[in-house]
């Protein structure tokens, strides 16, 4: 694990009518504060790479379809840089990043995915570094 | 409008893999803070009624599918007390609902809808009233 990472497992409760899902509270692991609740949404195979938060702590949670997040980590050796995670709600956890890790992400799922991001920050392009999906090396194909 | 209920429009940003949807700022309408985030799923034409919050104001936001939502203000004379608004990604606004109003909402969709709760209050049980779905007439069938 890339330290300050953390994979928290989230209940859902079948209920009449459809589930619930929990998403986050501020008494659980990897809060760091609320400033903004936002979706985004991938197309199937799609990606969305690379962007990497100065300041905010991310905390991802996917409650429709499935996403492939990529982190990577250039402060560490090339062979412990890298980590994968799939969510899902068959893999439903809460994803936390902390800041200064590089981030991607793919639609795994026939239909769009979405994630919610519950993050400590407004959205503010100044804390936002990127690089094109070609300057980090990772074969998305697989 | 029932006293305290918001409509906020809300924007969708296209971009290249898919779009971003906004979902609650700290320093927009309605917010009352922060103390849990979840999601609840309806499944088409099921319905989940009635609740009433006591203490806690909801903020809905609905990125997948179409919800319809029956708000029923028992201190209103009768032909004022029902409100009812449909969100989507077609119609996407955030619904603010205020403590003591009776919520009741139906899957509009032909497969799974999605609200998100950003809630001010975490779950209690206590903190909730509920009547069966046959206590208060309202017509779901329309």
């Amino acid at each position: 694990m890339i330290d300050g990472v953390i994979l928290t497992r989230l209940a859902i409760i079948e209920g009449d009518g459809g589930r619930v899902m929990h998403g986050l509270k501020i008494t659980d692991p990897g809060f760091n504060g609320f400033n903004e609740a936002y979706f985004s949404e991938i197309g199937p195979m799609k990606i969305k790479a690379w962007k990497r938060h100065k300041k905010m702590t991310l905390n991802l949670i996917v409650p429709i379809g499935e996403i492939r997040f990529v982190l990577f980590d250039d402060r560490l050796p090339k062979e412990n840089s890298f980590q994968e995670i799939n969510l899902s709600l068959k893999h439903y956890y809460r994803l936390t990043i902390p800041p200064m890790v590089w981030l991607g992400f793919q639609g795994r799922s026939k239909a769009s995915s979405v994630l919610l991001n519950v993050a400590d920050l407004q959205h503010d392009p100044e804390e936002v570094d990127r690089k094109d999906v070609s300057e980090i090396q990772f074969d998305w194909s697989i």
